[in-house]
């Protein structure tokens, strides 16, 4: 198992790797709208949503993956009234054939309108 | 990667894959009570689970596998209350031994009662 | 796939295995607050974590792994007033390089405080 550090010099703010990788498959965190240091930014649903997305597409191509090579995403939108908002910003980060999805609303704290997570295949070299 | 897609000769009215396919697991996106459009259909909380879960048994069959060689459920129950009858009606189409599961309440919006996913094992031929 | 079995000498009382294994991953249903007859535990925050965690740490154990090999966790803290706590606690299970983790709020009965699962390494012998 390979674990991507969030700090690969010192210990973790937060008790939680952004990523494994086992086989052929790499294990996103809930990734929300935080800046490099993991402080949330908080934002309109739309920031929010991309720097989530962003975050995840970060830590998949830094294990030679991409958003295009997502095999499941389970993301949470707090407030339901974003949903129609989530599905249009959605398409312009993952394009036809799209990852298999659960969307859950809710299940966020206050502090928070977004949060994604996903499996990935990292393709062999 | 395998993608089923919802509708192979043009776009996708939603943003996912009914599935995707890595290796021999399946991930099949979050089933709700949709008809073969994917529009909505309101229901009873049985109604919505039998179509839920029908729904996520086409898909599992179309890839050649079936309830049986489901690995992991996750189960969204809208209202608590239908916790019990959730429990019953689950009996009707999961037998002994039964997948590894988590039920969690609310995290869906109004317009649903029950949603139902899944990761299964696709036996090879 | 193999299913552990809550009784393997009868029917399960509730419809779901403590875990499957497919290849060299364990998926372990969501675990809470329970005694060895599967009846829960009501108990403060922390004592619905150490059961649930340590819950899932016997199922590890019994199928020839442990938290150490864990490569997802997804955790349920029904009130976000936890979190902190829920932080702290987390720390004295596991150590670095931690699980990749999702945290989700709400979303449990009120009969629960908390409940956790995971996806893990089974180590080949």
């Amino acid at each position: 198992m390979i674990h991507y550090r969030q700090n690969p010099n010192g210990p973790s703010p937060l008790p939680f790797s952004p990523a494994t990788v086992v086989g052929n498959l790499i294990f996103v965190s809930g990734q929300a709208s935080t800046d490099a240091n993991g402080a949330i930014v908080a934002d309109t649903f739309e920031g929010e949503f991309r720097r989530s997305v962003e975050n995840m597409r970060r830590i998949l191509r830094e294990a030679g993956t991409d958003l295009n090579q997502v095999v499941r995403i389970c993301s949470y939108v707090r407030d339901p009234a974003n949903l129609s908002t989530y599905n249009q910003l959605y398409r312009e980060y993952f394009t036809e054939p799209y990852p298999a999805r659960t969307t859950l609303t809710g299940c966020l704290p206050e502090s928070l309108h977004f949060e994604i997570d996903c499996i990935a295949v990292v393709p062999s070299e």
